[in-house]
This record gives C-alpha cells, sequence and structure tokens, in this order.
C-alpha cells in the first residue's frame, strides 16, 4: 500500500510560527507518524511540477491525503480531474482541516463545502459518534485538543455515509468533524481538525485516526462494474 | 389530522417542583401549544384504561405524541404491539426526552438506545444541521436552552435516515438530539429537550419544532405495498 | 410555485420518428400534463439564448425539470454553474432518463454517472421500493411501461438519499430507477424512463410520478444557515 | 475468529427432497465451506438444549449465520434476548433467506419484514450494486441462479445502511437482496437465497458472498462507549 500525503506548503513559507510548529512542513509531520506505524509514504507539494501528482505518482497512489487553504485556486484543474478520477477507480482520499474547500473535495462532494469558523484557541472534543467504526479503533470517547480553530454548522455537504465524530467546541459550537464517503470505487474520510497555528498533528489520538484513516480507505479486491451498451444476456 | 399527546404523568403527581412547572401536567403543556396552532388534540394517559390508547384511539390517531420517564415498565406489552403496529402502517410518532428508553421506541429501533446524562442545569445549544428540513422550518441556526439535562453520546440508536439537531451542552458533551426514521408506512421523530423539571415545553423554538414535527409526521395517502404468496405477473 | 421544463430539443429536429412521438417536443408534452394538474409552467431548450436559463428564469424558478441526451456538451458551462448554485440554494430538479450525463447532474453527485443500455424494446417494470414516499403517492405496486430502453447496473452515483423504485428489465437487468438526494438547500429526483423514441411522458403513471416529484421539490420556507467567520456567542 | 451456523433443522427431518439435497443439513452444508475457507466453525440447531445458543456458546461466537423457516417461534423469547444482546455488543449476525421472519431478525429491524414470495423455480439474478462493498469481493457484475423461490418487494425493512445486491426474478419481481446494518456495535448482513429445495448453498458465488459476509462481520477493535450517568468533564 503506496501512501502519497499532498500538502499546500506555503503557510510553512510565510509563516514563522507555522515554520516553527512544523519544521519539516505539516506533509512532513503527517508523513513522519505514518512511515512510523509502518506505512510507505511519498509527498508532493503544490509548487512541484504537477504539484508532484504526476500519473505515474497518481496511479501508484492508493491512498492520497490532502491538506490545502491558501491556495485551492492554484491547483491546476487538469490535475483535480485526474485526481477525481483515481478517486472513482479506487483510489482512498483523506481531506483534512481546511481542505473542505479544496477543488477535489468540493467536486466530489457536489455542494459549496461552505461552514462557520473562528480563530480563537478554543477547546475542542471530537466525540466519538460511531464506535465500531474501524477509524476510531483504540480512542477513548472523546479526543481532546487543547485548542483549535472553531469549525461550527452549517457545513454544507451531502448527509455523510457514516458519521464518525461530532466536535464540540469550547465557544458553542458543533461541528460534523469526521465523515466518510463513498464516491465511485473510492472511499473519502474528511477529518476536521489540523489548523497551520497548532501543533494538531503531533496528537497522538490524531495520528491515530489518520492512520486508522489511511488503512480504512485502502482499496480493496472488487467486484467488476460494467458500464455502456450491454448485449442480451445469454440465459433469457 | 387527529393528535393523541401520551404522557406517563407521573412526576406532575409526585414532585411538586414539576406541578409547578407543569400545572396541567406536561401532556397539558403540549397539547396546549399544538390547539393553539390549529390541530386538533386529545391526551392520553398511563393510568388510564389501556393507558388511554384504546384501538379505536389509537386508530383515529395520525401522530402520537410520547412522553414517559420513570414508569416504562408499567406500560403493557399488549398496548405496545398495538401502537407499533399502527406506526408501521403509518402513524406517526413523536418520542420526547426520556422517551428514548421507552418500549415503543426501542422496538422500533431494534437497540438498546441507552446514552449518557446528567443533571446539572447546563445551558444546551441545539444546532440545525438540515437547515432544509421541514421540522427546521422558522428556527434560526439554532436553539438556545438556558438549561437542561444533559443527554450526551454515546446514543445507541441506528443511524438516523435525517439528523436535524446536533446539542451543544455548557458542560462539554454533544448529543444527536432530533433524529427522523421511517419504519413501515410511518414517520418518527426523536427529539431530546425535555426535562420534567424545566420549562422547556413552554419555549416557542421548542413548541415551533413540535409543531412542524407533527406536521411532517401526518400519514399521507401513498401506494399500497403487497405481501405475501404472489401470483404470477400477467405480462411475462 | 414557477415550473421551468428545460429539454435539449434536438432528436426533435432530426429523427422523424422522434417528432412523430413527440410533435411539441418532449418539453411540450412534459409541460402539458405538468400544466393539466395545475401547476404553472414555462418552457426552455438549449437553442434559445443562454438556453433559455437566464438570471431572471433561473431566480424564479421553483423547481427545473431537465432531459437532454446528446448535446450535454453544448451546455455552457456558467449556465450550469448558475443552476448549481440555484439548486444549492434551494430550486428543486428533476433530472429524466439520459440526463443522467448532463452536466449538471454529474456536478451534483460528484461520480461519472455511468450506466449500462441497450435498445430493445424491452418490457420495463418500475417497482415501487418506498410506497409512502410522496413521489410515489397514488401509484399500485409498480409501473409497466410496454417499451422502454434499457439502463442498467452498475449506476456509478453516491448512494441515493431515498431509493422510491427499482426497475426490472425484460432482458435480466435491474436499476435503481427513482433517486432522491438533498445537496445544499435543493431537493433533487432522477427518475429512469423517457427514451425518446417511446411515449413514456404519455403514460398516466409516469404523469403521475412527475407531477409528484415536482411538488415534493418545492423549496419550501426553512432555517437560514450561516457561513464564514463567526463572532463569539454571547451567552458563553 | 469463532463462527457458529444455526439451523432450524427441521425441513430435512421432514422433506425427503430436502434431505436429499441437504444429507448434513444446510448447516451441515454451510459449515463446510466456510470451514473450508479456513474459519473456525460450529453448529448449533433448533432441538438442543437451549437451541444450541447456551451463553457460553454465544459469548465465544464472533459471527452467528442464522437458517430459520417453520419454527420461527418454538425459538424462546430469552434466547433471542440474549443472541440481540450479544449482536449490540460486537457479535456478527448474517441472517438467510426465510430467516426475514426470524425472532431475531425482526427485533433488531424494529419492522414486520413483510414481503412477497413464490415458489416457481424461477431463474434468479443478483447483481452487484456496490461492486466495492467486501462482500462482493471476487464475484462478477451478477449471480446467476438457475432456480430459487421468489423474494419480491415490498420488503418491509429499514432503509439499508448499505445495498450490495438487488435481485432480478425471471417472473417479473426485483429484491433488495443483499443488506447490510450496524445494530449497536454489531454487523448485520441479510441475504437473500437459499430456498431449502434448492442446491442454491452448493454455488461457488453464493458460498463467496457468505464467507466475504461472515469475515465482513467480525467484530473489531473498537473504542468503547459509555452510558449512564456522568461526572461533569474535567477541564471546563
Amino acid at each position: 500500500m503506496k501512501i502519497t500525503v499532498w500538502n499546500e506548503n506555503r503557510h510553512e513559507q510565510k509563516n514563522p510560527r507555522v515554520k516553527e510548529v512544523y519544521p519539516n512542513g505539516i506533509h512532513g509531520a503527517i508523513a513522519g507518524f505514518l512511515e512510523k506505524s509502518g506505512l510507505d509514504v511519498t509527498c508532493a507539494t503544490l509548487d512541484e511540477p504537477d504539484h508532484g501528482l504526476t500519473e505515474d505518482v497518481l496511479n501508484q497512489t492508493d491512498v492520497l491525503v490532502w491538506w490545502g487553504h491558501i491556495a485551492h485556486d492554484e491547483v491546476r484543474d487538469e490535475i483535480v480531474d485526474k485526481v477525481h478520477d483515481r478517486v472513482l477507480n479506487g483510489m482512498g482520499l483523506i481531506v483534512l482541516h481546511s481542505g473542505h474547500f479544496s477543488k477535489i473535495f468540493k467536486k466530489l462532494m457536489g455542494t459549496s463545502c461552505n461552514l462557520k469558523w473562528r480563530e480563537a484557541d478554543e477547546n475542542e472534543r471530537l466525540w466519538v459518534i460511531d464506535p465500531a467504526h474501524p477509524i476510531a479503533e483504540g480512542l477513548g470517547e472523546y479526543i481532546d485538543l487543547d485548542k483549535e480553530e472553531m469549525y461550527g454548522e452549517h457545513f454544507d455537504i451531502p448527509t455523510p455515509d457514516e458519521l464518525v465524530f461530532v466536535s464540540w467546541f469550547a465557544g458553542g459550537e458543533i461541528f460534523r468533524s469526521g465523515c466518510t464517503y463513498r464516491r465511485g470505487q473510492g472511499k473519502i474520510f474528511y477529518f476536521q481538525p489540523g489548523h497551520e497555528t497548532y501543533p494538531t498533528y503531533y496528537h497522538q489520538d490524531i495520528q491515530q485516526v489518520i492512520i486508522n484513516a489511511v488503512r480504512w480507505a485502502k482499496p480493496s479486491p472488487r467486484s467488476k462494474p460494467a458500464y455502456g451498451n450491454a448485449k442480451p444476456l445469454e440465459k433469457i
């Protein structure tokens, strides 16, 4: 199983505070704990040719992890189309935090993916709504994050196929923070935590969720659907 | 459209504080605002013969509202079976607050319907997750209750067909507080607020939700399903 | 409630057999029975300026009915974007037959919307899977179409929010032929029958379904979601 | 992983034709191919003490397979309650064919589970609706059964969490023949084929589905939900 961690990698270049929290980039931090868990991981970033997502890379990727924020518009449409096509053909996709507004997530969801937000160093609690889901394996009742950016409802997404986490924020909002979708043959997981100025991706439970999600999203052997003009079936 | 409001009506007899909040019983308060909205309402309580739910009453009821708490076990199984049968045949059912543990709700859900709770006069905010749902019509972004009993996850229910509200509690929990289900031909809505010691059912937004839910749960003309041994279809 | 029936209107110009079946166009036939049922209907077609879907028309449309087939690519992207935006803001959308491959349906679904098909004058039976759904109101157990184009699984769509019809075809296939979705504030219904060479839209039950669907998809008063940067809530 | 195959085992005693098709009982046939696939399997039947489902057996069972038909009523309620409790606590359950009317399935579903049926040696085709589902792994586009009992809609079940198969019958009906549910911590799969007079359980694809389903339904490590009176959370 091959994992590609994609990161916009812009905050890290511009904002010393982010650089300090994530000296190897957000992608570096995520790739780090995925590798430690025994997975085969490479990274790709926006400013590489083809954003690091060449056909070869995409064809060999089983699960793609996506972090983006201030440069969604710079991701070229033809690359988005290729990622989309790969998801429909079985590649898993883990969309993190501000990736809710990425072209690829909006294209897969079909909605605005709009939400509310506030940067106010608020305590967040991610409650496990679906304790038997493999993405929640190994967790307690909730994940407690000292400080995160608030993301609040209404979150304009299709009803999730499975709702794994709902978050509580100290400021008074709630948010559907862990949502699974199936699109074509591919599995998608949106996971809300991970604002660039907080050390969220060093939190052990957050790492556990992302490791679980990557394993869950792995394409599996399956029956082959057929499309197009169909001959009459033989037996009838 | 005929509405029956069923109430256990025991707290009101034993607890002066509840009697003070609901001098006409919880059923009286609910029937009051439903009537004011133009609906045809009667009440039924546990200690009446057949708990007030005779076959005649049930057959004429389009939507049944249910409040129970300390005497779930005293509701006779054959009455529960009749209510169950009526729901499968199209009668709407609105289950309130501690009714999550009623025989009829557990029988319809097939799960334990267990949850967490705390009586600590906590502020509750019910966020609208599904703003286009008819049950949310006329509300703002959320309903703000000064004090309610905390109900928290994990709530052991089947995944709701539609999730209309998720609640935030000041003490740190969240809860899927407004859930719809379809069972047989009947529509079911579970709505969490309404602890007996708080004046919740006098809150305008809570009344609006229950009025909306009753209208939504109304049985509608429909196609007739058929069951049993089937003759071959003619044309083949 | 204002209905707009949109039709590509190309088969009718090129194929005498289609012209014979639908002398006033497929849109004319659909508009006809919708009007008879008391609805306020106008038509729009591909070759009109802006495909007949100006901002004024779209803003005044409560439910849009869509039939297209051989010219999906000629529908301009900026018009598709406007229709998409209107759906997310509450306009209902009824997508018919080969409209499964329209830009607007694919944009809303996020999948390929691919399927199997065969033109072989096959008997189709649309079984009602959800007899209490308002779209099935007034029907019997199934709709029997003497001849239709076969559409077969696998149909590459997100799991429908509600599955109202599943079709049986004499040649051996089945198809999820009546599917509802909610996207943003808008309701969407995909309905499979209606190949251009068959008189399907004159069939009384098919008309009933489309009339029901239009009424079901009507935008309703609702709570107002809020998005963007949120101030702290007052009470906390 | 320990599998228990439960069979009513009555047809086999009374009907020579069934005895001929399944000389070791339906349970024997199912246990046979499950064992061949490497699983640890034991059998239990109605006429054993406690129907072979003692607390010890149930506590050690990871996935229970259930076949019953003419003696549903003889299954004692307290055994059903124990099976139910085990499912809610994580035991997988595979319900086969006429098990749709078993006490345990009805208790978990909350509906009548009624359907249509006809014994007429009809060709059945089970189409894969969800080709990426692990239960469909290794199959082609559909499973072709020469002769089976027709089961037709309307099938009075809650909307399945996932719809894996829909069947086509030569006589003109369709049926949701492969449905998954989650109830509590347990996974449930209903699978329609398997009338006692046909050699269905010797069909390689049917065996593959049941093997896949048993593996899918295995309880997995998970987060632990908590219930009951909850102390205030520490941090707030």
